[in-house]
């Protein structure tokens, strides 16, 4: 190959004019597309070095360390963590067996916040419910001494909507059965796959505590159990928890700026959680959503002699999966934000969450302000080509992290991304890294440094207007 | 529609000529492919009602029993029970971590055979070699103190020759790390999946024993200890089980006959085996093959006014799971069998044995002694519309429960299944009913019936000749 050199001084006089927004932003899609490194090698890396990263735990703090080292070392600016007190839940050893008519092991996870059983375990007669509604209706005292079981099955959707609709059941489910007398309760696990493999998540507190022990049966296991009922057999299962709790527990906040050079105090929000679930290493929930954002914001950090107007803040928060409910005397990462930052909010201008696993983003919601805009047609004419579809609709959730953020009044947009297949693998212990493809972790990176970059270089007002005259 | 009445005196005039063994076969096999319940339900019920079904186990003789009075209420003859003494392997509670540089959960289960650790458990460094050829070139004492672990990859193939190469790790490998002062051996498991889930199965004893405690690791698990090496850190492990041995167990072949009309005392012998390694429910291995074989027998069985020339025997064996090696004072259902029966053998005409999965039959291999006859066009005609080719060569592999006898002089058939995604789930929890499709287990039913019923209605010698004049 032979080197071509350009004289300095002509390619000085021929120098054309400066990019617009929107070629930059193309620039930015197609730099990630074409695969860079950063964002695998940080959700690599964050999987391997710390494995699973419970909220509380030391591998969530070390991996919040190592974060924030990273930023440093990657020329972020403001990087700091921010430490707020928790009461952490602990899962311990757990298993569960039906006990009659024949012995058979049952893969099981306790629900998070889940009270352990006593210590010789809990041994009961299952009675099912084909739904939660089922449960709902019957009779005070019709369980006692029983164990509730609520065997739906969850859809499948690709915008998580199987999901809404199912986890009303685990999250409900405890008090309805403790009510009626039941010693436990346990569920068909929330997921769509045919693993051996049960779904964890958090349940809800009634007067401070999850009332019985709750836990999810893998569906195979729930299968299982129905048919033995089918065959007309009592179907009696024994269930055993250590689970425990740690009241002094903290968890924490990893922040990072790529300041603004005309509104530092403007702030553009990218969320994601850095804890995870016990089970597996918390790689597409939600590592792929911390080396999303944190890629994407690396992009335009490198943009030579072009800061961005705003400030583009990367957080990375802590106690994301225990949020709901806010158990005891604790806290979690996205309302510690919004407390710690709440004279700041009134300058956020706009946050989105990435915390749905890594597969493609196909559509953009903006909020209602700009939902016809120039802005929303500039940034669909850069997301289209990548197979971003404009959202018809601002976005209805804008995720636990920012939503503290949101509803002290900050606009959310949402890259709604395929969940179809996240629900096989959400909440157990097959999140690992094996399950992240690269080409579809591009592809997001693509998206949130292109939205990222315009919104945070325009001067566009994201906020609902005050009514107008005309 | 209207109903045409065929006066029965025309009818019984009209007579057709008493169909062929060809159309009979044609006819077996229409039936089966059309979808017949009998298999679905055998394997239903079998998996449900006794879940797992380790050799010696009080499930794997509940199964036996009930499988005795399912063949005694479908019809079979001859239908017992024959018992043979076993040392049964039971596994206990087992569990592994990664312990430095920080405290991560490992997915293992312990390899069948393999001896408990110390109360405490084992903890070490673990030293990582690519395949069983690297560690067998470690010099002796290299080990001690430490954990080698074979990072061995298996390959997806369809005819099981990947799990061929793979295994020899898992059965030689403890030796050879115990022989260099190792105190334990772990292997990436032997499987095609990535799931959290480890592939058991049984190692080789030495000496009366093996050599060391032996596990294998789910391949997310094995591939995260191998990142973390990569990333410059050394990886300890702890591993724990309280495998135990039960010395005075025993085990049973189940056995039912469809009886010759004409030969009773020449057998052709159909095998699957009973028992199940003990975290799934066996569905794939082996619940479908004595569905297979049952269902297909049954409906030669059920052919009015047609026993077969020859007595079709369907033999259920248990203990096949742990029979290499033969765990010293005991046996295995396939030995226990030939032992048992052995003055029959000589009139044994033909063995087959179905334990690859419910995956379609896609190849039929037949004794040498037949490739090229009129017996094999004629099965070739019947079974190539179902898909299933004639194979180039006779069985290389005849099988675990009819291997004995194969070797004691009867000639093996092997109707051959895809088994590209059977190595996802073999030994695994995740082996359950649900991963069998009702279509595939129908072909198989097919393809069997077919077969069975030609060479069970025949007069051909499937055994070598001896050497003509010619």
């Amino acid at each position: 190959m032979t080197l071509v050199l350009v004289p300095f001084a002509d390619a000085r006089r021929a120098e054309p004019p400066p990019p617009t927004d929107e070629q930059i932003a193309v620039q930015l899609r197609d730099e990630a597309l074409a695969g860079q490194d950063l964002a695998w090698d940080w959700v690599s890396e964050l999987t391997t070095r710390f494995g699973p990263r419970p909220a509380g735990s030391d591998n969530e703090q070390r991996a919040a360390e190592w974060a924030a080292a990273r930023f440093k070392a990657l020329g972020f600016a403001n990087v700091h963590v921010e430490t707020f007190p928790i009461t952490a839940w602990v899962r311990g050893v757990e298993s569960a067996q039906i006990v009659a008519p024949v012995l058979q092991p049952l893969a099981v996870a306790a629900l998070g916040e889940s009270p352990p059983t006593p210590p010789a375990g809990l041994e009961g007669e299952v009675v099912i419910f084909p739904t939660l509604a089922d449960l709902k209706e019957a009779p005070p005292g019709s369980l006692t001494g029983k164990i509730a079981f609520v065997a739906a099955r969850m859809v499948r959707t690709q915008d998580g909507e199987g999901y809404g609709a199912a986890v009303e059941a685990r999250s409900g489910g405890p008090a309805e059965a403790g009510k009626r007398g039941a010693i436990a309760f346990v569920l068909r696990s929330v997921g769509t796959d045919t693993n051996r493999l049960a779904h964890t998540g958090t349940t809800v507190y009634v007067d401070g505590r999850v009332p019985v022990p709750a836990f999810a049966l893998a569906a195979p296991d729930a299968d299982q159990v129905e048919r033995l009922a089918a065959l007309g057999e009592k179907v009696h299962i024994r269930l055993y928890s250590t689970a425990s709790y740690v009241k002094d527990a903290h968890s924490q906040n990893v922040i990072a700026d790529v300041p603004g050079r005309v509104h530092p105090d403007e702030v553009v929000l990218l969320g994601a959680h850095l804890d995870s679930w016990d089970q597996g290493t918390g790689a597409i929930d939600d590592g792929t959503g911390t080396a999303i954002i944190t890629a994407a914001a690396k992009l335009i950090l490198d943009l030579p002699n072009r800061a961005p107007r705003r400030t583009v803040r990367v957080v990375l928060f802590g106690s994301e999966e225990v949020a709901q409910p806010v158990a005891p005397g604790g806290a979690f990462g996205g309302h510690a934000y919004a407390d710690g930052h709440k004279a700041e909010l009134a300058r956020h201008v706009l946050a989105g969450e990435s915390d749905f696993g890594t597969d493609r983003v196909y559509s953009l919601a903006l909020p209602a302000a700009v939902a016809k805009s120039a802005f929303a047609t500039t940034v669909t004419r850069v997301l289209e080509p990548i197979g971003v579809l404009a959202a018809r609709e601002p976005p209805r959730y804008a995720g636990t992290d920012v939503g503290p953020a949101v509803e002290a009044g900050v606009p959310a947009f949402a890259l709604l991304q395929d969940g179809s297949q996240y629900f096989d693998i959400h909440h157990t212990a097959n999140d690992t890294l094996d399950k992240v493809d690269r080409e579809q972790l591009d592809q997001n990176v693509a998206a949130w440094a292109a939205l990222v970059w315009l919104a945070a270089d325009s001067e566009v007002d994201f906020r609902p207007k005050a009514p107008a005259h005309e």
